[in-house]
């Protein structure tokens, strides 16, 4: 199969990494070959009609004088001529407009091509549309990676809870917040002092509230609303309240009665919303760092929590990587 | 697809009542027709080869008087002539023999039948000798439900972490020794007490050793070592202590220091070992209850654990029905 990414961050380079490592024991094991023709960077790309050297692409040192790279080439335009069967969308989430990503994603459905994303953007905004456009020209959109990172959620409702009903779904779909809180916790210091902490650690951003006004895993909850639970939202649907306003003396009134606050993202009864809740100690959302949890509600097996990485390039690559090859075992 | 339900327990009846109930949304949304022609019982069978009622099986009164019944019916004599696609294998767990489960699976796949099972004893004891069977005939013999109930560990392996190395797996797979520690730590009660409580609600068996002995524990680390792991081993293979010796003393004293005392199955560099073992009070295995929990450590998506119901007739029912939507799916 003939794969282009779109997008040079971390993920991308991770997943390049990992795909060389591994394509022999992919082929192996699964009897498909993945060939990287193109990775479209913001100013160019590198192409190779018959596949990239990924290992030398993620080292080089001085890109634009590589052998395999084009200038300015820009993959709305280029799309029709690539020749490939599946483009991997990796470039920044964007929840205003959603793009670049979604124009990415629907040239490459309108040019034949399957889609694996780890970008939340166009499934925030645009959910229904986009997989309407996916079954018109009857290709596939697989966005493990856009929620809760190395948590393989969608996969593992789609492929091993089968004939299960999904009934609600609770979580916490963010690493900083999460980080924030415990260390709130673990050390009683107040919102700024901790958040100033998580960005010296890069563990939050100069602008931090896409993650601590909750708008990152309000996204999350779309995407995850539209997909398990069979609900047409959008990201407007969701009520919202940031961490800011959480003190020290709140946690530890919580802490004395045997509770934590925790970030939740929740569906329950068709609505969605972001906001500190109250989780018991022992309970499986209490935990600490930037973990991610995800608890489903089925109708047989009942509920199923996974608790895993929410963020981190390999991690979130393992989920890119999954989709690729799901794509690539049904196109056999 | 054609299958045999072997064995009329809880999980059998759960599943044929879920059968019943989900046929037309499993064929609406996979495409598979699940037609069930034959159901055995210790004494028979109840066989039709135009599909059976499954309500009303599941309901009779007076089984031996029903139209479909056939007295004295023996799988492994008449598995030639069902015409079936699929055995579905679900009597009891017998780790001395493996029996009647093994006969029945090996007859199986003679008869070129797919195999799915909740049956532990078969995979403890031989699970290369059927893998190979299996695959000399170009069968599958799928186990979900073998371990942890309701949690879908295989099957998430194999569908949603493809190209992932597992590294280590670590679980609480016995949801009656977790039930007796817990009641052992909140109550402060003696182990012998506790136990006889679990009996008199059902939690626990009259002979309790295979619970809180560890063997059935350790038939499950068995399956997820070979099935996981890659590791060719046998239930003789696991170092194996129990949780009689456990006191409320050791508990108490685990507990001053931040620590539970859990019963866990583990496979760390190839060593198989179900043993109490002190976890930390905010650990994803600090879980209450008869909950199962299993942490698999990854190469890319590092370490993702899955907290859900190791037991229950709808709930393991769940993991069964998804193998067998799954084997139908591949022989679409």
């Amino acid at each position: 199969m003939r794969i282009a990414v779109i997008g040079f961050g971390t993920v991308s380079k991770s997943l390049l990494k990992v795909l060389a490592e591994k394509s022999k024991l992919i082929l192996n094991a699964y009897g498909v070959e993945i060939k990287t023709v193109a990775v479209f960077k913001r100013d160019g790309a590198f192409i190779n009609n018959n596949g990239l050297d990924l290992e030398r692409i993620v080292n080089s040192q001085n890109y634009r004088n590589e052998v395999d790279w084009v200038n300015s080439a820009d993959f709305n335009k280029l799309a029709g001529e690539l020749n490939c069967d599946c483009a991997v969308e990796l470039t920044p989430t964007n929840v205003e407009t959603s793009e670049p990503g979604l124009s990415h994603i629907k040239t490459a459905l309108e040019q034949n091509m399957d889609v694996v994303t780890a970008n939340k953007g166009p499934l925030a905004l645009y959910y229904p549309e986009l997989m309407d456009l996916a079954n018109q020209v009857k290709k596939r959109i697989l966005f493990e990676a856009t929620v809760a990172g190395a948590i393989p959620i969608f996969n593992l409702v789609r492929n091993t809870l089968r004939a299960n009903k999904i009934i609600s779904v609770k979580g916490i779909l963010n690493g900083t917040t999460n980080y924030i809180l415990s260390r709130m916790t673990s050390e009683k210091l107040p919102f700024k002092i901790v958040l100033k902490e998580a960005q010296k650690l890069g563990f939050a951003e100069a602008d931090p509230s896409y993650d601590v006004d909750g708008i990152d895993a309000a996204a999350k909850l779309v995407i995850l609303s539209n997909a398990l639970l069979k609900q047409e939202c959008r990201f407007k649907d969701v009520n919202r309240q940031g961490i800011k306003d959480i003190t020290p003396e709140a946690i530890e009134l919580a802490r004395k009665d045997g509770f934590l606050i925790k970030h939740l993202a929740t569906n329950e009864n068709g609505v969605l919303e972001v906001a500190p809740r109250l989780v018991e100690v022992d309970s499986s959302f209490a935990v600490n760092g930037s973990l991610n949890v995800v608890k489903l509600q089925t109708d047989l097996a009942k509920d199923l929590t996974l608790i895993g990485r929410g963020a981190g390039g390999v991690e979130t690559a393992s989920s890119v990587l999954n989709d690729i090859i799901e794509i690539a075992i049904l196109r056999r």
